[in-house]
């Protein structure tokens, strides 16, 4: 945990809060922390800061918390995912949330087995305490965003331009397309990356040709297949690097 | 499974394979295979081929396989890797096989719990198979060489120069360093990469000017820290793509 997050609603108008549970254990028995220490914090989806530990007894931490004015920026990247199985989904909330995406939408495909969308993985008190996880981690307050679309074809065409508004649209595509570290050189500095990374065994020929005629763009890594779950942390990090470099 | 991989005594002079087992069954089951049928194969650290199904029963399936004349190049990246807790060092096998990497060198580190030397995860017997399902994913045939050193300083003083000859040596860090893009970017047409990730906490003062003084230079993807698993994969992917692009 390299920051705590805290909720909206635990910081008091002075800046103290006062934490028990996991967040306490956390700072007690890993961290050790002492009155007068300092550690960084941020709130969900408001600005970073830091806080002296004002108080420790054993099951509890008093902080007084600063906060910088703005939150940091939200990660330029949101990501339309054919939905995983459960096990490989559970894996990657967390790991989404540590390397920054605005927005995850999670979509039916032909090649998603229906059972994969009656899970509690795709509950809210699932995701949300592993974004919280990913985003202590990355030191970020921004907490993505979901939503989860039974229907592909009305997502694509009604809902995707809503969802991800002016994006550069990507279409993960092993062995066929341009780098995605091409593609999105020529970013507008505000402009949104939308990356689309289909079910293991791919998208079906109806899927691709209605994303591409969607304005999504086939990029690749090279012919190497991967899992889904190491394909969306591969490209997101390749994504970001690009961007991160053109100074976004 | 993108590609059956072979071991070298499976394949008789005449190029025929007889499967049971696990990849009969997939081929069988998901699959559903035919007489006929052409289906990808490779042998393990041989050559990629295809082979054509010459026989099904219920729990068998024969195979004549012809191959390309050479292996695949071996994948130019070398990850040093603090070990991580078994439950992440598992998760992280077939994803390492995947992205591709020539060798996976485990060290020791004063952030290294003891204990995680003593698992199961680090027998052959263990992550050969996660390599095979990762080689089978990506279809390459280069099995990953692994060597475990519970000894950090002679394995940085005097063994990585046998284990990865004139590499180019990166050493992942939060926040410091320059893109690994750019410290890629003159990499010689036949020269290795050598990728150092810390453990869940960072290398130590002494650990990391170690490896300064043995040419690793920090790289880094930004101010997000990441878990050892995502990093590892978010580095492989970044500098996989960057020497991708310089045409190597």
């Amino acid at each position: 945990m390299n920051l705590v997050l805290l909720a909206p609603g635990e910081v008091a108008a002075n800046g103290s809060a006062h934490l028990t549970g996991p967040r306490a254990r956390h700072l007690l028995d890993v961290l050790r922390v002492v009155t007068g220490q300092v550690v960084r914090v941020g709130v969900v989806d408001g600005p970073l800061g830091t806080a002296t530990v004002a108080s420790v007894d054993p099951v509890s931490v008093g902080l007084t918390c600063q906060f910088e004015g703005e939150p940091p920026p939200l990660p330029r990247v949101d990501l339309l995912l054919a939905l995983p199985r459960p096990k490989v989904m559970r894996r990657l909330w967390a790991q989404l949330a540590a390397l920054g995406v605005g927005r995850i939408v999670l979509t039916n495909a032909e090649r998603v087995e229906r059972p994969y969308f009656d899970t509690h993985i795709l509950a809210a008190t699932t995701y949300v305490p592993l974004f919280i996880e990913g985003l202590q981690q990355a030191r970020d307050t921004r907490l993505p965003r979901v939503s989860v679309h039974r229907l592909f074809r009305p997502l694509v065409e009604d809902e995707l331009d809503g969802l991800s508004p002016r994006s550069i649209r990507l279409l993960a595509d092993p062995g066929r397309g341009v780098s995605p570290v091409e593609a999105v050189a020529h970013a507008a500095p505000d402009q949104r990356i939308l990356l689309a990374v289909g079910p293991e065994g791919g998208w079906n020929d109806f899927e691709r040709h209605l994303l591409e005629a969607h304005r999504f763009v086939p990029v690749t890594l090279g012919p190497r297949t991967l899992r889904s779950d190491t394909a969306a942390v591969a490209l997101l990090a390749v994504v970001h690097e690009a961007m991160r470099k053109a100074g976004g």
